[in-house]
């Protein structure tokens, strides 16, 4: 089976108590490849970036399965950048500088070689792209997945909705649902966006765990409690790419397959803020995935 | 077997976003009580009301199986009266009135007929009263369970380090939890917690469920998703009443048996919040108990 994933490939400086980064590679669409290269499937990504980004993580990723005839690279051009900073508890952050660089006026072409996708994992972007890659599929593939944020919700709803109906999967945090629904109970916030467009929804509380949401079912997946957050960055993009990398690889879009697709993707981002960036993932064994999975799986273990 | 439980008996005027009550019956040990009495156990209470308690409360407690020869009624007395006002989420609340009366000199009186008790819960009180009632206990019990808050946290911390170090299970949120331990992460909290004395905790987080830790065990419950949370007022104590009434009901305190009783104690809250003050709890039929079970169940059910 095969993955398209459309998002930013990037550098970020990163500010936590532990420490700042210097230019560090980053990105959703690097974050999610990364993750779902761990289901040995056929990742195809779509992405911008200058000709500044470093050639080796390109060749990382293509040793991971990860097809980058869609990465387009603007000579002359700089890559997304952004810096940031998180507080004591590393719950909020502080955007210190986005420069937006090649995603200005970012075109997402698709190759020839990516038509026929079965599944399609859109990181956060602007609605107009996410729109753009799905209307350019000559097929519909068997499950969209995207990703957005609260600056979209308030800057550019109408496109936002547009695309909603088009999904099939919603992954967004807590905060964000609240703020789409205009609900602050999650299961009402989630009933009002199911009838925006999403069929499925999964609402990432951080450390609080997940919420999957389809009709009248629900699952509640817990999160490892962990004795040290690095660094949360990429968290949500990991979640999603391993979330989507484990559906595509099973190629079983059931809602209890999603249940599992939940864990793996879970365990994937408690590995993804135990270091800077995307180090931890990119040194990950697929026996520590495995395992931690495991951990999971015994954390909620209760029979009556 | 048998549960003896310390809290206050008390009267409430509560304000939500939904409305705001008239002088209400509520109070730690009524929640306890109410809760505990769904397992069927002898419960015994140990509490101080004035004389303007209404006594078909607590005949409806004695009809659930509650003994009360250890609730003192002090004539020409006012029972304690709190009165609180929840902000719009329903996550915070502020205190309006406090007003002691009988609470300020409560002196724990233990019947001859509560002696040898299974299994004890002190619900939150004075760190004083609550060692008191330990130490009047010709035998000690097979389990002790304990609430507290941060306000005995900030007055009273060497009293309450003291009875940390005879107690079995701490029972407390996870504000609390970071208070006490100085850690903001919950799995180093629940360890510095655990060397001060309870070789179990239960972190209770509200609308994202509840952690059991013990040695490096843990087990995540939970919260079912609510379409309406009406009064959380006395939710944390029908949690604890649920949690040592499933435990007494079954005297079984292994780790295994604790994360059932939390399922319980969850699914009791659960009902709590659906009304104002106990009523929903007062007119809670099993059946409905054993339904609300199987839904925690269900939202947490996974098989890899």
């Amino acid at each position: 089976m095969s993955l398209l994933v459309v998002g930013t490939v990037a550098f970020d400086i990163l500010e936590t108590p532990y420490g700042k980064t210097g230019r560090i590679v980053g990105g959703s669409g690097t974050y999610i490849c990364y993750s779902a290269s761990y289901f040995g499937l056929e990742t195809r990504l779509v992405a911008v970036i200058g000709d500044d980004f470093p050639n080796e993580v390109i060749e990382d990723l293509q040793k991971r399965g990860v097809k980058t005839d869609g990465l387009q690279i603007k000579e002359g051009e700089k890559s997304f950048f952004w810096q940031g900073r998180y507080h004591d508890n590393m719950n909020k952050r502080d955007t210190l500088v986005t420069d937006l660089n090649v995603l200005a006026d970012f075109d997402p072409i698709i190759p020839d070689t990516y038509q026929n996708a079965d599944y399609v994992m859109l990181g956060n972007l602007t609605p107009t792209v996410q729109q753009q890659v799905i209307e350019r599929l000559h097929q519909r593939p068997k499950l969209i997945a995207m990703d957005t944020m609260n600056f979209w919700m308030d800057h550019t709803p109408d496109e936002l909705n547009q695309v909603l109906k088009m999904i099939d999967v919603l992954i967004i945090n807590d905060e964000e649902a609240r703020q789409l629904s205009g609900e602050y109970l999650l299961v009402n916030a989630a009933r009002k966006i199911q009838e925006m467009g999403p069929k499925y929804l999964v609402i990432k509380k951080g450390e609080h765990g997940a919420l999957l949401f389809h009709e009248e079912s629900i699952f509640f997946a817990p999160a490892l409690p962990l004795e040290q957050v690095f660094d949360p960055t990429g968290a949500g993009d990991t979640f999603a790419g391993g979330f989507m990398g484990y559906i595509a690889k099973t190629d079983d879009y059931s809602f209890d397959n999603m249940k599992r697709a939940i864990i793996y993707g879970s365990a994937l981002a408690s590995f993804c803020v135990e270091k800077f960036g995307t180090e931890r993932l990119a040194e990950l064994h697929k026996e520590e995935l495995k395992a931690r999975v495991q951990q999971f799986i015994d954390l909620m273990n209760v029979e009556l």
